[in-house]
């Protein structure tokens, strides 16, 4: 590894992001102005809603976007020339970011962010900027999910030695907060972000005393909170009795926080667990399970009546294991016309076969998403994207079709349209104020009670809906007939 | 995020480790000298062997291994009490690593890294090493695996915007690298590592200009090599003639390397776009093919007849998609007796249920790993873990046996035993000249050449025995019997 001590973050993008400015800039529209769509077009695990994380990272990101004189020798060294060096070098962030708040309950195929800015600039940022919302989404997402299936019981973030490299334990475990964990091992991470930090000990320490008894005993000479790690030699012929024997005869000199399981069958062991603790006369100690857990294991534990308290998560959430990536997308959607007028145009990218699989069909135009919120309960109707210009907000009646299915409506009456998005940059200005962290949590945690338990079941949940407004489906149209038209021109050729 | 300029990477560590580190030092017990290993217990994506990456990040981190005035003075927001804070402001690491080379083709439990140290140094560091190892072995696997399938081809690494944060992107790309493949997207992993880059443009640009032959020839203007991305509206009828159009226009002005395929019908469209290639002259234009591909998909389209020459590998490789996790362990398996002597004992972990499922059982004591290569035709026989003390490289025949079918045994002559770890630090210094990355990538394909074909398939390959030699096998028997007395001891009680 080459060591720059000007190292940045303007490198980590696609080269193509490069080439792509580099046109621009050579054709002399690299200024002009362009809006581009954060979305992903596919809920992950089978769950019904997402949770968006990663907000705070881009603000960091944009705030700090330059290229550092390495990074343009590097760039002379690829053969890049100096009159386009000589531009990247002035490169700043001055677009508009407008976004949803961070923790915000988010579906599929609404624009999460959306970033209004230079066009070669908003091609520069795109790759760092999926980079950090996909993975931020995807373990808050996993993280909430879990927590439905935990309940009021705490949720601990255990993954960092199984996160996919640092960057990931981090920032994975911020995220995992704000989809409803409690705590995290990860001391950095406390530290950084105002985390709890929660852990006791490994099976390294009784082995290093090799004994349990004596590992137990010299842990609590210094730590009044304990809990013990019981599965080191074998659970119930000797973790646990080890475990109470300690806590006896301490009595009063430590607090007996519990045990934690970390291997074999953890729905009988703690079942055998509770049953020793509760004739020792330890009912309030807590029995902490670890292992590979996730939202599946700890149902199935729960329904075999398991006796755990304290779960504690690892591989499973910080890798988001079931399905490690989010395909959130960067889309162009509109774009300046001419380097002459302020007219915009709108765009689309319809995918390999006009007619066939329209999967990566894009959503043209500038847009905003409302929450369609009933007043008469405080529950969600669903989102409802339109154009910029439109003010549902003011509306008395709405009408609401499934894009898809359009023939399938419905009329919303006594509602409140909730725009979702909140202006982060302006003209490159950061002019939102951070929340911190917990707020973040609490946000989230208010966000998902406007949504029925319906779409908060993990498996089969019910599809909520994200409509377009008719302005918004017919553009749409609109610019789906134009490309047919070119298409057919070019074929016919 | 609280920003902290001295922020280290000694904190990137799970609580307990400083828990356990506090328990050694208040028991004065923090400088015996301990042996960790750090192995993996199970092969991923049912792959016959595995790449290890990681050596040079966990190279890095140890000779940077300090706490930081903010590290400390957060573990004293904690509780932490002064004297032991005052103790961590002190340490560096001070031990001895032993690892296999970056690049070694590696198998089941057998130790990757070796680390002896003071026992609270080593504890520390164990989080991070994890962490390193884990996620850079497994996606130089998966390239490897990917790498067998595309053979002779060209192998893109393109996942930067699907990696789980930055730090993955970053190095799993030179994990990539490592395991095979030629060039990365990624502009920075470029600048730092020195691996090639590779891109065009993206969809964007198309849309940006509206019109796909504009967008082409635009991009022409300014660069002489072109890949154009045919997908934007439809791949046959506009895309593909377009890139046509623009190649014969143009004609020596630019190299038309190819068209690059990103969506629908890989296996279909690639053939008819050759076809359309050949027809217009441009028979050695390249076509590139992207599109959530992964060894199976390559081996499938590769059956079909797709005629795709160079593959962009994204989510797939960067996530390690389909087991986003390597299970690797760092486990104590020898300790010095007491304060007074040099003395080591051998230490085990047997799990939750002696007798029950054994799968987290270690093996104790201070080992080297030796691969036992048949001098007849430079083909490895298989691993051979052995007791520090043995020299199985001065025998003249060996006895191999299966570690669980002890049974099943072949004596082994005119075989070289190579020890494949080699000395990184000692006594806290590094005494190894890390290679560059290319050297990297070329050792991990001179190892594979001494594996037979048949532990390289992707399916069903054959099982690599790692063998333990005698005297290392009965001293794990002698330590699981010793632990058994123990258990029947408390569990009599």
């Amino acid at each position: 590894m080459k060591m720059q001590l000007d190292d940045s973050l303007a490198l980590h993008t696609d080269l193509y992001q490069i080439n792509m400015a580099e046109t621009y800039w050579n054709d002399g529209i690299h200024n002009r102005k362009a809006v581009f769509d954060v979305y992903f077009r596919k809920l992950p695990f089978g769950n019904g809603y997402a949770v968006f994380a990663g907000l705070e990272k881009v603000v960091n990101y944009l705030n700090n976007f330059a290229f550092s004189n390495s990074d343009l020798a590097y760039l002379k060294e690829l053969g890049y020339k100096d009159d386009f060096i000589a531009y990247l070098k002035t490169i700043r962030f001055t677009g508009n970011l407008r976004s949803m708040r961070e923790g915000e309950v988010v579906f599929e195929n609404e624009p999460i962010l959306r970033i209004e800015a230079p066009l070669a600039e908003a091609q520069l940022i795109e790759t760092p900027l999926l980079n950090i919302v996909n993975y931020q989404t995807l373990v808050a997402t996993k993280a909430s999910r879990i927590k439905q299936v935990i309940g009021n019981q705490s949720a601990m973030e255990f993954g960092t030695r199984r996160a996919q490299e640092m960057d990931a334990a981090l920032w994975g475990t911020r995220a995992a907060y704000i989809g409803g964990f409690d705590a995290t091992s990860n001391v950095r991470a406390g530290k950084l972000f105002d985390i709890p930090v929660a852990g006791t000990h490994a099976h390294a320490l009784v082995q290093a005393y090799q004994d349990e008894y004596v590992a137990f005993k010299k842990y609590a000479e210094r730590h009044k909170d304990c809990v013990f790690l019981v599965d080191t030699y074998d659970t119930l012929k000797s973790g646990v009795p080890n475990a109470i024997k300690v806590a006896k005869e301490l009595g009063n000199k430590i607090n007996f926080l519990g045990v934690r399981l970390d291997s074999g069958d953890l729905a009988y062991l703690s079942k055998e667990t509770r049953k020793m603790l509760d004739a020792a006369g330890f009912k309030n100690a807590k029995i902490y399970a670890s292992n590979d857990l996730d939202e599946y294991t700890i149902l199935n534990l729960k329904a075999q009546g398991a006796q755990i308290d304290v779960w504690g998560i690892g591989t499973k959430l910080i890798t988001a294991f079931d399905q490690p990536a989010l395909g959130a997308v960067y889309k162009l959607v509109s774009i300046q016309k001419n380097n002459e007028s302020d007219e915009m145009v709108d765009t689309i990218k319809v995918g390999a076969k006009m007619g066939g699989n329209l999967e990566k069909l894009t959503t043209p135009g500038k847009k905003r998403v409302y929450r369609i919120i009933q007043k008469v309960n405080n529950k969600s109707e669903g989102d409802y994207i339109a154009l910029e210009e439109e003010t549902p907000q003011k509306d008395k009646k709405l009408k609401m079709f499934h894009p898809v299915h359009t023939f399938i409506s419905k009329f919303i009456t006594n509602f409140e349209a909730r725009d979702l998005h909140v202006d982060i940059f302006k003209k490159g200005k950061l002019v939102y104020q951070l929340p911190i962290l917990k707020q973040i949590q609490k946000y989230t945690a208010e966000s998902l009670t406007y949504l029925w338990d319906e779409y908060k079941r993990t498996m089969n949940p019910e599809v909520y809906h994200v409509d377009l407004s008719q302005k918004c489906w017919e553009n749409k149209m609109n610019k789906i007939k134009e490309v047919q038209e070119k298409v057919n021109r070019v074929g016919s050729k």
